[in-house]
C-alpha cells in the first residue's frame, strides 16, 4: 500500500488531543480524509468546527475502523492496549495501524499479538510535544523541527516500515529514524525522561521561588520541562521503569564523581568533566546547525 | 558622587574580556569617557580599533587608576584579588571600585579590607554571559534581559549602594536588586552552579552521542550550559563550594525520592512531585511574562 495523497485515503484517528489534533491538522492540509473517534463530544465538535476532520464520532464507528486505510491511536498507553482488547478484532485483513505512544517494549507486541492475522500494526513515536494538551491546543508546526521513530518488529512488514515512514515525512517532520523497540525506550529513558526527573527533582529540592527575581536563562531552560502532565509522565515513566533507572543511575554516578571533586577540591577532576561535557555537547551543536 | 551622563565622568575597566567589553560597549553609547587596562595588546588594540574604549594600555597605568571616577573590575575571582594586593594602595580617596565577579562571600570582604581608607568598593554581579569570551564576542544587549545584582557589606555607605545601583541602569540591565554576600551566594549555588553541575554530569553520564539524531528541544535546552568555561567555572565552583556541595545535596536527595518513587512504583509520589514541580514552575513564567 502507498499513501495516495487524495481525498481517497481515510486516516482514523483514534483519540483527538494535543498529538491526534496535531496530526489531523497536518494530513487535512495535505488532502488526506480525516476522521476521529474521541470519547469527549466537546473534542470532536470542535475538531469539525475548525475543519480538522470530515467526520468524527464519541462512538467505536465499525464504519470507520472497517473503511479506514490507516488507523492511528493518540491516546494514553493502558487505553490503548484496552481499546486494541476490545475493539482490536473489527479491523479488516490489509488495515495498516499505527500510534505515538512515547514508549514501545511494553506495548508493541503485546498490541500485535491482540491484532488479527494480516492487520499490520507498526509503533511510532512522533518526539513532538507542548506544554499544554487537548485538541484545542493542537498545531502541526510542532512537527517541523522534530524527530518521528518508527519502531518495528519482527513481525512487521518492509512495506509497514516504509509506510509509516512516508506517514512522517506527510506530517512534516524533520527527520525520521528507525529503531528497535529496546533501543527506542533506552534512547527515550536518557534523553527524554532522565531530563524530565532531573527538572521535576530541581523544582523539588527547596522551596526556592523567592528567588525567580534572579532566575536566568539556564535555570529557565533546565527547568522548562518541570510543569509536566502528572497523569501521563507517571504512567510513562513506569512503563519504561528498568531503562530509565539504569539513565538515573549513570546520571547520579556521574553527579556524585562531581560532587566528591568539588568536596575534595580536585580542580583537575571538574576540568576534565567539563572539557568532556563540552566536547560531547558541542556534537549537538552541529548537527542544530545542519538541520 | 552622582554618574553624570557625560564625557566628564571616567570609568577605568581593568580586564577586557567578554563582560568588561560589554560594559566598554554599553558605557561609551551612553556618552562616558571609558579607559581599559587589560593585559592583551590584541584586546586593547582591538577595543580602540572598534571605538569602545577611549584609551587603553597593558600597564597598570597610574593616571587611569588616579583619575577615573570608577574603576571597574572584570577579572577572573584569584586576578582580582592579587591586583588589588598589588596595586590597591594607589587609589585616592574618593574612588569608587566594583566588579562583575560571580561569587561573593570569599572576595568581597578581602578587597575592602586591603584598600585604603576612603575607598569604597562595593560588589556587583552582571548575570549576563555567553557560551562564548574575549573582549571580540563582547556585547552590550547581553544585559537587556538579564539582572544586576548589588551585593553590599556593612562597610559600604548609602550612596555607594545608589550609585552602584545606577551604574546597573546605565548598563541597561532589566531588573536591579540588593541582595546580601551570603544570600548571593546561596543564590547563585542554586540557580546557576547546581544547573551547571547537572548539566555537566548528564553529559558525562554515559557517551551517548550517538542519541544526537533523536534529541528533542528539552534535552537540547538543559545540555546547553553543559559547554563550560573550565577554568573560570572550576575557580567559581570552589569559591562557592559550601553553598555549592548544600544545593548539590539538597538536589540529589529529591532526586533520590523521585528514582525511588519510579523504583517501588509509587505513583502517587511521583504524582506529588510532577505536581508540586509544576505549580512551582509556573511561578517562573508568570514573572517571565511580566518583564
Amino acid at each position: 500500500m502507498k499513501l495516495n495523497k487524495n481525498a481517497d485515503t481515510k486516516i482514523l484517528i483514534v483519540g483527538l488531543g494535543l498529538l491526534g489534533g496535531s496530526y489531523a491538522r497536518a494530513l487535512k492540509k495535505k488532502g488526506y480524509t480525516v476522521w476521529a473517534i474521541e470519547k469527549k463530544n466537546a473534542s470532536v465538535e470542535y475538531a469539525l468546527k475548525e475543519g480538522i476532520i470530515d467526520r468524527g464520532s464519541t462512538l467505536v464507528e465499525e464504519g470507520f475502523i472497517k473503511e479506514a486505510d490507516i488507523t492511528v491511536f493518540a491516546l494514553y498507553p493502558h487505553i490503548f492496549l484496552d481499546w486494541v482488547r476490545e475493539h482490536g478484532a473489527k479491523f479488516p485483513r490489509g488495515a495498516f495501524l499505527t500510534d505515538v505512544t512515547g514508549v514501545k517494549s511494553c506495548i508493541v507486541e503485546r498490541v500485535q499479538e491482540l491484532l488479527p492475522e494480516g492487520v499490520e500494526y507498526i509503533a511510532a513515536h512522533p518526539m513532538a510535544g507542548k506544554e499544554v494538551g487537548g485538541v484545542e491546543n493542537s498545531d502541526d508546526s510542532i512537527f517541523r523541527s522534530a524527530n518521528y521513530i518508527v519502531v518495528p518488529t519482527s513481525k512487521n512488514t518492509h512495506e509497514g516500515v516504509e509506510l509509516c515512514r512516508e506517514l512522517g515525512k506527510e506530517l512534516g517532520f524533520a527527520s525520521i529514524s528507525v529503531l528497535t523497540p529496546a533501543k527506542h525506550d533506552e534512547m527515550i529513558a536518557f534523553l527524554s525522561q532522565l531530563t524530565h526527573c532531573i527538572a521535576v527533582s530541581l523544582m523539588c529540592a527547596g522551596d526556592d521561588t523567592g528567588l525567580v527575581d534572579y532566575t536566568g536563562d539556564s535555570f529557565r531552560d533546565l527547568t522548562r520541562i518541570a510543569k509536566i502532565q502528572e497523569d501521563m509522565w507517571s504512567e510513562l515513566f513506569l512503563l519504561n521503569k528498568q531503562a530509565l533507572l539504569e539513565q538515573m543511575d549513570k546520571f547520579e554516578k556521574a553527579f556524585d564523581m562531581l560532587r566528591d571533586a568539588v568536596a575534595r577540591e580536585d580542580t583537575e577532576k571538574m576540568k576534565e568533566m567539563m572539557r568532556l561535557s563540552t566536547a560531547r555537547r558541542a556534537l549537538f551543536d552541529k548537527k542544530e546547525k545542519k538541520q
